[in-house]
């Protein structure tokens, strides 16, 4: 079992911690310092080495930071943590403060007359954030100072060692691609552009380039690490050797200690391409040429080849069969006798028994009921709600396998459900349906179709609070950069590019929905004018429940849509599953009339 | 008639008047001069003193420069002008440069090696298009150099007096807030900002921010002058007293010669803001401390006020009446007898009958079989075609009221038209309607509805190239910043806005479609989630074709939002309408099975 429910947080030792970091800071001549939820890779998790965050105030969501200054230390959270915060941190020490509503340069501004030094760890940050904050506060006498040395390791006792996970080759068949060919075009863009060499932080960058997958935090099988690519293609490591045990070396790939890579960075002649969105400020302060741009892997790995998409197909028929396996046997259960870690429980075993299961992809979100409605629910042993009557009950989650990552929700009927959930239910079927049917110019970004899976929703005056898809990564992280299906995301979609299709709804308090399927972006066929078109392929094949569909709300085009995928799915699961699961998928596969 | 239909070039003319602009370069030691089609208001149209780039070239169109070596003379002309400018120019002299795909800055590198310098009129350029061409030749040994005499103007013997176009007042009953009110609005938030003064460039702005309308060029009644609002809201103006004789003195306002702006710019004490994207190159250059903000007049133009609302509503029953006395016309006439030109006409003598018809809004596109699939089509004798049983028969078109501007288009049959293109104009209508009905939470832009137009087109491959809809002033300019409704506008829309919903599909050499009405941004009716709904009233009333209509592509929603729409056309135009045209609208207004 990967996922565990216990509740992992102690707020009662928040204030003594926040005492003692007080004291360091103090004795270093600052007035405060920021202490954030991130490590020097930026990703999503961080390994227990970096969880200073949680270690310092409890807090344990996936984004914020914390801000000590003398006399207040103030927990910036977004608004999916506004609860959850508040049974985390000890109160009487910690202020919370919604954040992005404040911003730090605000609040400092707010809180400090005069002048002062705010300290922050320059291998935590990017130069676009510090950038904003130093912009914030021009005018003022508070600056920032950069530390090391980091005063939250310097009194945490046991702070864990930094993680060192086994790394594994992720196959040439799998990756369609060399490393080595991938350095040669990456390599080939820095001459083009004049550059010397560019600077590698991202853990997905990493082992994409290196046809890498790792094993240093959970979930995602990234590897943390550094790594220098030279316009000759040769490329510098900094990581723990430790990690590469058994792997043969590799021509034009050289591993130094992790310490090197700072003087390395010094060393280096010419323009240096760093990545002022996801680098370390350090990074950025070391180069003696430094040239800002996107970190180039970034668009790489987001346009999948011919392998990775394969691995990815094969990897959501097996996912989709484990699903279908989940879904007949929640059907045949006397569910109000179950809870939601049953389910996480069941659906787990489900992709484990298809024996090709390395990890969850994320935490399963199982939620019914008012949980439903909370984004980013994950169940505790406290949390634990019972499935009644009436409810939806709501299942997000992925599998990550040797070749592919999966991301797939469902929502289901505990027994029988509200005609006004129904309705609902119906238009995030319409948006998700939108979406899964688009076919746009070359050009078009998320910015712009995000609305197409919002229309049927704004109509009844319905709308959700998050991006209407993320984009994800072939056997690596489920959440992956840089495109995605969202007001704000102004990026061109191109062929290969896989993203996630999540509609939702959620009545605080009441219910929650969300439906989501991924889909690959493609050249379409041919059709009208002679433009380059391009549509999705959805990958995900597992049946939308059709019990909560009010059928005279969908237009013909709607039921034809889903009909046709529901034929696909028993059609290609069909043959995947057990007998009774056959029988079951025929039923929820039965056209719509 | 305000319309002409000459051509009003003269290709012959350019290659001495070329020469003539050659010897002035040289004469003052320039490699190079750039001729813009802009005069110092950035306006979309210019008056016949600033029409350099049509007096030096032939070419007539709305946008484009040349840039004049000693060697070359490249003509930079977008997509819309593609063909036309090739009959405009003497082709011998001036070369077409296809823009924006070559910018003036990669088309100098490519034609210059070595020293050399071009020169530009500081007043017809904006800070931002000089810096990116500056930043553009970085690394090259091309500089600019600003002229503030024009070298077109010094060889050009009898250009026109620069435009004296006698100014009237817009009255306080349909302005809605006095001009005293608007300047202690505008100086408030300069205090709050802590700038001194702000400077007002643009000619709609300063028609705004007066109360005024003026007569300085066609078919937009703004007034050209320049104007410094200080932060105890006085205001100073600079232009030709000439233009308001008749008008009482405003307290708190000083007329000076327009000639006096510079110094005045140049005596300024503190920070100044102007607008880097609309300001002319010389008023960045003069103020001591400039610094950068918009106009802060285009958004408080932008939102509409209730009496603003209530005359442009007055207006477009006015003009929907006279609408349909045209369309009523147009079902009764052997069409194929007829032309472009004859529809034209006709459609301004309905508008002029109305007794108040002050201007056009634009040079009406009347436009049949191919000539409809041309963007920006404008009929001339040279042009002008017949009707033809088979056609489709576009025209867009608007009229200047004393109360409102008004912006229509409407698509027509010439007898018995072909299966595909019915299916073209209903997807279209489609589009249209999709925008009529849709409700968006506020934070929402142009750039997140503009696919909810073309969805239905996509489906079926098909696209338009042009922005589903732009802003509309309130008896002002019929194209008025900053909101749009187009992939590029991040702008949130706001109660108040005017935006046109303008659809369309083009066939090149066969035939056009455009449905247009304008509506307004306006808080919605209470339903669904208690959040700050938005959507649009339309306030175009005028028949929509319903016998181009393929009925069976329509949802039932999409036929009842027309059927809704036809009833109100009938209830608020039928009154207005004479008993023939009543007759004609009741059948016209019949709902669609």
């Amino acid at each position: 079992m990967f996922q565990t429910f216990t509740a992992t947080t102690s707020p009662e030792q928040g204030p003594p911690r926040l005492t003692a970091l007080r004291a360091e800071i103090a004795a270093r001549g600052l007035t405060g310092f920021i202490v954030p939820r991130a490590d020097a890779h930026q990703g999503e998790y961080v390994s227990p080495h970096d969880e200073r965050l949680a270690w310092l105030t409890g807090f344990t969501g996936s984004a914020g930071f914390c801000i000590v200054l003398p006399d207040v230390a103030g927990v910036f959270i977004d608004g999916r943590y506004r609860e959850q915060v508040k049974g985390q941190i000890a109160l009487e020490a910690f202020t919370p403060v919604p954040w992005p509503e404040t911003t730090p340069e605000s609040w400092l501004r707010a809180q400090i007359s005069g002048p002062a030094v705010i300290g922050y760890d320059p291998w935590l940050h990017t130069p676009d954030e510090i950038g904003k904050i130093e912009r914030g506060l021009a005018g003022t006498q508070i600056t920032l100072a950069p530390q090391v040395r980091n005063p939250v390791d310097a009194i945490w006792p046991d702070q864990p060692a930094p993680a060192v996970g086994q790394v594994r080759r992720h196959p040439l068949e799998l990756a369609g691609q060399s490393a080595e060919e991938k350095r040669q075009t990456l390599a080939a863009a820095l001459r083009a552009a004049g550059q010397a060499a560019t600077v590698i932080t991202l853990a997905d960058s990493l082992a994409w380039l290196m046809n890498w997958r790792g094993s240093d935090i959970i979930r995602n099988p990234v590897v943390q690490g550094f790594a220098i690519l030279h316009d000759d293609a040769r490329l510098d490591l900094f990581l723990d050797p430790a990690k590469l045990r058994g792997l043969p070396e590799e021509p034009g790939v050289t591993c130094h200690a992790p310490d090197a890579f700072e003087p390395a960075l010094r060393g280096l002649d010419g323009a240096v391409r760093f990545d002022p969105a996801t680098a370390p400020v350090q990074v950025a302060m070391a180069l003696a040429q430094g040239v800002e741009g996107p970190d180039p892997c970034l668009l790489a790995k987001a346009r999948k080849n011919a392998a990775e998409l394969d691995g990815m197909r094969a990897a959501h028929r097996r996912d989709g069969a484990a699903m279908v396996e989940f879904l007949c046997w929640y059907d045949a259960q006397d569910l109000t006798a179950l809870t939601e870690i049953d389910m996480a429980v069941k659906l787990e075993a489900c992709r484990a028994a298809t024996g090709q299961l390395l990890d969850l992809s994320f935490d399963t979100i199982s939620s019914t009921g008012p949980n439903a409605a909370i984004n980013h629910y994950r169940v505790t042993e406290g949390t634990n709600r019972r499935l009644a009557e009436g409810d939806l009950f709501l299942i997000d989650s992925g599998g990550q396998y040797p070749d592919g990552t999966t991301d797939i929700t469902r929502t289901l009927p505990v027994g029988r459900v509200a005609r006004n959930r129904r309705a609902a239910y119906t238009r995030v079927l319409q948006g998700m349906i939108a979406i899964s049917r688009a076919r746009f110019p070359r050009g078009v970004a998320g910015a712009h179709l995000d609305a197409l899976a919002r229309y049927p929703l704004w109509l009844d005056g319905l709308d959700y609070d998050h991006g209407t898809g993320h984009g994800v990564g072939a056997a690596l992280s489920v959440h992956e950069g840089p495109v995605r299906l969202s007001r704000v995301s102004t990026l061109p979609l191109e062929p290969g590019m896989i993203l996630s299709n999540e509609p939702g709804y959620y009545r605080a308090g009441a219910f929650g929905i969300r439906i989501e399927n991924l889909v690959v972006v493609k050249e379409a066929e041919p059709l009208g004018e002679p433009r380059p078109w391009l549509d999705f392929e959805t990958i995900t094949l597992c049946p939308i429940d059709t019990r909560l569909i009010l059928p005279e709300l969908m237009t013909p085009e709607e039921t034809a849509w889903l009909n046709a995928y529901h034929a696909r799915v028993l059609d290609e699961i069909g043959p995947l599953v057990s007998g009774e699961a056959r029988a079951w998928l025929s039923q929820a596969c039965a056209p719509l009339g």
